[in-house]
């Protein structure tokens, strides 16, 4: 099982030991639909190229159903007895069986085959000098319905092939729920006719036109994948604001799209007739663009400022009762249910929404945790016990930049004392990707190959959480994501040949080894230092969080410390070597390459401190002068924050190492 | 001037010492048209960008003409009369003087003060440890009218993404003609509302919508590009035959879409009037989608075997007074050209439209040459003599992966005497992606960086044409398009990891410098070897023409051979043993790497190779025998071609080091 690298781990699986060789006559079979135009079957065709593309295999037949492929000479038979209609719920169960005589996928439904075809394609392995699909048997189905990741397109815009790109992704690691904040107050991002000011003054002319968002509707559903649109009210407001200052809840402002990040004033009039006959207008012409039956409205953090400045709305709400500001969201949001389920949608919003008059069948989104004063999850327990259907996001903000060992341990089912029927109404979660500090260019080395973990929660059994064994599968991840168009490595190599002027790399990628950007958005205190267009090309953007050296540095330290393991010296001097002799590297191309200039600094107290941390090792001892002397370095105040905004991540185990030496 | 690197060279260029310094005060100001949406507004936007991609700058201003912003503060003014509508002949000079107080770019249209925001992104250089634009006074415009690229989108269907991004590389190198090659024997890639069967039976689901067409012409738009579509009939029309097979010159045949490349038979009947309806439906649907006045129709490679087998249309021809196929295939084009001028669209065709009959009016695209046995530009000369205008493109076939050198030594203007009006009828040139052998991920790599050397020759002075410094030049070009979002390094990168299995891959980018893909479409001898959908992520599809250690090597070894320079010495050692050192390196990823597997016998002839070449230099000469064993190792008739398709660049010059180390 060790060299099997599935991520979402299957429900079931056994191996044998009868591999599958992939060869020229490889060869596709589906039954039941042959359309070439169906989903599987252009489902099939993709698998194909992916996997020739890996192996290099000339295979003969490059489609599925070929002339004189029939389910007795085909390598890869699909069975599966209806084309899903896509929603929540639906069957994604398959069983997959690989032997040396040939493979096999059935399942109920269309998307649990293209499941099955996500699975084998990480079952490639090389097998005496060839690539071969390990020999195994699968059962497998879901734990949760709704497994998401929202991308944020309003702080930095989305192209249309960055959200391609990632749906594929999404359908790799079997997440089925694309989760789309198309609204905020930095550009809304959708092209409307009837309220045409929205895109063309609050956009800077990055938004997506109706037929754009038809086609990522369909290439989403091709996959298997369910679109649910957010748009943000009443607040995150500023971009309706910029179209539209008429339905403001503060008069005589003039409002601009944001060019910060942050949490802003600007709300929609709750007390205005005007604006739900606006927003109506807007859900009537976009709803149909989306399918699926959930429609997001956001309503989170809307501090109400504005409401307390206008008198008017004041007094609107002593006439109507409304107790406070809390009271008067309720009375917008019900509001906004009533014109939805006119179209046909569900609402769905933030934790925010769940008020005493919510209808039950609004779906609450619960995010709130330690960093909002809240206990983790606990707007999720209070949901269920109201009887409200609800997914967990707190625990899953990968643009905290935490390490995806603090999601994956996240598990969506609280531990607290549920009925079966509570604990039912929690459909899953999602992954949400906040874009206030990533661009088209580094949006991919954020949520992957991290978010793989996090769709394992949603889809794998509960016990499955070992965390080495998820670092192992997840590195084999990193490459099938890649493989299948993911840019997450392409870009960080490009950044550093731009942070190098095109000059040699080696320096400035050993440092990523060990280097993290700040985590819990301190990379960005108060929103004040990154501006949307601001470069997003710097060295911490070529980081990323679980630096590659950390984990086995600390698995060495550990090793000398706690088990006393003298083996490892050899290993240990090798890494802080290789860390000390980075600045030397970057001075010989700093001359040519200004953004070198801003790393250097920090690079030359990586030197001081290997230098420390080397020399003690060596020694066997460290004094208590050095010791300080590396404290004092690790806790540098004075961080090159502004330019930088990475931490020292082997910092804490080095710290380990040398206390350990010093009280030898 | 050096240390300028800007591709085209422009046609007036002087320095000065006034370097402007990037920082965070950098702002824009756009006289006459201060509109957000457009194309110069936004079209400074990109700039901004670029520029602080590459600098890593805070900028305070993204944006021209921000509040406070005026003409007296800001660091770029930029002047400009009207807003060009985009034509064949529109004005594009403009002049462009960089100073340290401050940047000035004038042009009569906005097409030209874009042209000088091109230039001005390739100025940026590093001055006292930060980024700068380097001061000079420049007085440009082009020499030739029509500066193209042709991209086939037929044989491999580059997506939306692709396009876009080669459009924004054809922008910095000042290109304006965007030629689309939409139909072949392997495609249809327009969707059709009339004609549903083209796109629906013919691209296996990889066309563009209408709304994606549109997108794209104005995405070209706004970067001063025109966009002229092909529709190749009557030969090259597998794809029509596929969908509508009733309009073939031999029936009864089961058409389909091809896989392999090559010149095939399938041919449109010229013969019968409703082929005619047929393609009148078709262009009457498609020509509003391409604004531009000219029209390509192919009209190349029709062997006309499927005519001469069609008793009824031998029959047809006698009738009619046909001589030959020739003469039926004038009789079909001078149909198209009246159907097309319904649509307000001027004919345009590859050079065998050019018979008698046609009306001079149909633009003329020259493209044979010696590998089609003719004078190379031989139908150019023909053309203007006879009336037409033409354009070039032999000599610009990027996909024969030729030097760049060869490519860029080709003038339009032909070594033959013509007169003023009949050189004026020779407008320009076109660089011509087939794409038989590329495929999304490679099509940047075999585009660029050499068409900016292309576009060098269609804008620059005939003068202009030292190899050496373009290469200088060049090197810098890689960088820019890089910057803009080109994917050529990030392409073989990726493929070098994939083929390492994502182990070391320096053996294997080290024997990217030395080798280079077959050329002269030798790699895919008849068209037999590779499907549309072979693998293409092998080690020919890392390599490039003019690998980067040829042209080093070649003056090392003319250096000391021709110069007696013994001072080369120790630096062709040191190459020579670090192309001896590859094959070592291969063998310890080759275990988990079947794809290394291919390259080994390469690389271990390449280590036998540069061995022998090691010993004769550090001996100071090679024995008769091991200049034979040499010469055999090099000849190497059992090239393991079906699996590497790569020749050794450097064998060449190795040789003549040999020889002339044997006669010592």
């Amino acid at each position: 099982m060790q060299d099997i690298h599935i991520m979402p781990w299957p429900q079931e699986i056994k191996t044998n030991t009868g591999d599958f060789i992939i060869d020229e006559d490889f060869s596709v079979f589906i039954h039941g639909n042959t359309d070439e135009y169906s989903r599987i079957s252009k489902s099939a065709v993709r698998f194909i190229r992916h996997m020739t593309d890996k192996s290099g295999v000339f295979v003969n037949e490059g489609f599925p159903n070929a002339t004189g492929v029939s389910d007795a000479t085909a390598s890869l038979n699909i069975y599966f007895d209806k084309e899903a209609e896509l929603a929540m719920g639906i069957d994604e169960s398959y069983t997959l069986n690989v032997t040396d005589a040939g493979i096999e996928i059935r399942a109920l439904t269309d998307v649990g085959a293209m499941h099955g075809l996500s699975t084998l394609l990480q079952l490639i392995k090389v097998k005496d000098g060839a690539y071969a699909f390990t020999g195994v048997q699968i059962k497998d189905e879901p734990r949760f319905v709704w497994r998401g990741l929202m991308m944020d397109v309003a702080r930095h815009f989305m192209p249309i092939s960055v959200v391609k790109r990632n749906l594929d992704a999404m359908a790799l690691v079997k997440l089925n729920v694309f989760h789309w904040h198309l609204s905020d107050d930095q550009g809304f991002r959708v092209e409307t006719k009837m309220l045409p000011e929205l895109y063309k003054k609050a956009s800077d002319g990055q938004y997506y036109t109706q037929e754009q968002i038809k086609d990522i509707v369909k290439y989403a559903g091709d996959r298997g994948i369910r679109v649910v649109p957010e748009f943000d009210v009443p607040g995150h407001g500023t971009a309706f604001l910029t179209a539209y200052p008429e339905f403001a809840s503060k008069k005589d402002l003039d409002y601009s799209i944001e060019r910060f990040a942050g949490i802003f004033d600007p709300t929609l009039d709750p007390t205005n007739d005007k604006t739900y006959e606006f927003l109506d207008t807007l859900f009537k012409e976009v709803a149909p663009l989306f399918p699926d039956v959930y429609f997001h409205i956001g309503g989170d953090e809307n501090e109400g400022k504005h409401w307390d400045e206008n008198p008017e709305i004041q007094e609107f709400m002593k006439e109507n009762g409304l107790a406070d500001n809390h009271e008067l969201q309720t009375y917008f949001n019900i509001k906004l249910e009533k014109i939805l389920a006119k179209y046909g949608k569900s609402l769905m919003g933030w934790e925010e929404i769940m008020t005493d008059n919510m209808p039950k069948s609004a779906l609450i989104h619960s995010w709130r945790g330690i960093n909002e004063g809240m206990e983790p999850g606990e707007s999720l327990v209070k949901a269920v016990k109201n009887g409200y259907q609800t997914i967990l996001s707190n625990g899953y903000y990968i643009d905290l930049l935490l390490s995806v060992e603090d999601h994956y341990l996240v598990d969506p089912l609280p531990a607290v004392e549920l009925s079966t029927e509570e604990a039912g109404r929690i459909l899953g979660g999602e992954a949400t990707m906040w874009s206030e500090l990533v661009t088209p260019l580094t949006v991919d080395s954020r949520i992957w190959p991290r978010t793989a973990a996090i769709a394992e929660r949603f889809w794998s059994a509960q016990e499955v959480r070992d965390v080495d064994r998820m670092f192992e599968r997840l590195n084999s991840m990193s490459q099938y994501l890649e493989l299948i168009g993911i840019q997450h490595i392409k870009a960080k190599e490009y950044i550093l040949r731009n942070i190098a002027n095109y000059q040699d790399t080696h320096g400035l990628r050993q440092l990523t080894t060990i280097s993290e950007p700040f985590k819990i958005y301190s990379r960005n205190a108060g929103g004040t230092e990154y501006k949307t267009y601001s470069p997003f090309t710097l060295f911490a953007d070529a980081c990323t969080s679980d630096a590659t050296s950390v984990r086995p540095f600390r698995k060495l330290v550990n090793a000398f410390v706690d088990q006393k393991d003298q083996s490892v010296k050899e290993d240990l001097e090798h890494y802080l070597q290789s860390w000390k002799d980075i600045a030397d590297q970057l001075k010989t191309i700093q001359p040519n390459a200004p953004l070198v200039s801003r790393v250097l600094p920090y690079a030359l107290r990586v030197q001081e401190i290997s230098s420390i941390g080397l020399k003690a090792i060596e020694d066997g001892e460290i004094s208590q002068e050095a010791l300080q002397q590396l404290e004092a370095l690790i806790d540098n105040k004075e961080d090159p924050r502004v330019n930088l905004d990475v931490e020292l991540a082997i910092a804490k185990d080095l710290m380990k190492m040398a206390q350990y030496l010093a009280k030898k």
